[in-house]
């Protein structure tokens, strides 16, 4: 039977809330039972080393263990994987490499959902991922200027982020609303929500000042999307 | 690594509540970073056949299926086992001594947690764990007696359960509302919340008219409890 591997627990709450959105879009899909859903197998492996701190060149490198990890998941057969943690992603041509299963690009597949006509877009991100460059690339080669936070903005996400780690979702909700509004003074017309803790937040502001396109989100539809198309839902 | 394992997919959406309610009590313990929580691996197999069907001897056997599943969280080490579906419990002695692992026994844990001095619990459950005696058994062993609801309750409780398998939150809840007070009526003080799919259409009650026992979060705070205990959620 097919399963679709998910690398995970980075962190665990956002894992957790890709799962949700898979089971409710294939839900919204037409399943009725259990049976009608997608099978998982969820490597939630939350002691990863920090990506954003790899990143900023002060951290411990997590690619052996991102590497264990896919490792695992297609030791189990898995034939598709969804790694729902933006940051990661700066490592993804050597997970590509290593994996016999194909995965999923989250930056990728969220520039994609962006709306259209967009020119300037918020990059919402750990400050390890806005200093890969991964949207900043991947927007450029579409025409679309990059609105990346500067330094007081972005300790407003860093907060947010922490604060969704650490389960405190109202705190997180205030300091996303912040950055948001000096995105939106800085031009951006819509926001890449590219850190898959920030729509956890953004489900507790009141009244998002811009689109905000979900990493997450975007990342389940197109995992829902490919296994359905190949009937994966069904026994065989 | 110290891995946990899930046998979950039945259904899906009861996993994840699980997985959320482990992530929250692994925060309330003091989990503020993604390094401080307990590493998981989900088999979410939703195709496992219809527990209770079978349980009432119409369905295909699921014991196959649950054995697959067993074996394959076995063969990527996992030391401790907890399935969040009190149906698939029917089956415990078989999956026990399959495994290699320990696996948590859910209805024993959420009948531990009763408030104490309940004299009448009623039992919420599919029609096959009812059938099975599974709640029944450990509920005469403590001298409690089990309020097991009669053909139109369960007509309730099956179609509550049934509506959170398709999603639809709110109408679960009606269903569950108008089951609890027929068990009321029949003097139940508590009530067992013996499916996982029930706690879900719980949430959206406004009052419960009694005490609601929830398997999923004993579940939970058992497996928590067992990792945190023996430091699993710290990289050795």
């Amino acid at each position: 039977m097919a399963l679709i591997g998910i690398l995970g627990g980075m962190g665990p709450l956002a894992t957790v809330d890709f799962m949700e959105r898979v089971i409710q879009l294939t839900s919204t899909a037409g399943a009725l039972r259990d049976q009608q859903h997608l099978p998982l197998l969820v490597a939630n492996l939350p002691h990863i080393p920090d990506r954003s701190e790899a990143m900023r060149g002060g951290g411990e490198d997590p690619l052996p263990a991102l590497l264990d990890g896919i490792d695992m998941l297609n030791r189990n057969g898995v034939e598709l994987i969804a790694v729902p943690c933006n940051s990661a992603h700066c490592w993804y041509d050597a997970m590509r490499a290593r994996s016999g299963a194909p995965i999923l690009h989250i930056a990728e597949i969220c520039v994609d959902a962006m709306p259209p006509g967009t020119r300037h877009a918020a990059v919402l991100a750990t400050d390890g991922t806005l200093h890969s460059g991964l949207y900043q690339r991947i927007l450029a080669g579409r025409d679309i200027v990059p609105v990346v936070p500067d330094e007081g903005t972005q300790r407003n996400l860093d907060a947010c982020i922490h604060a969704v780690k650490a389960g405190d979702l109202v705190r997180s909700a205030e300091y996303l609303s912040a950055a948001l509004h000096d995105l939106e003074a800085r031009g951006a017309e819509a926001a890449l929500m590219g850190c898959t803790e920030i729509p956890l937040a953004a489900r507790h502001l009141k009244a998002p000042v811009m689109t905000l396109v979900d990493s997450t989100l975007e990342l389940a539809r197109a995992t829902v999307s490919y296994g359905l198309a190949r009937g994966w839902n069904v026994r065989r």
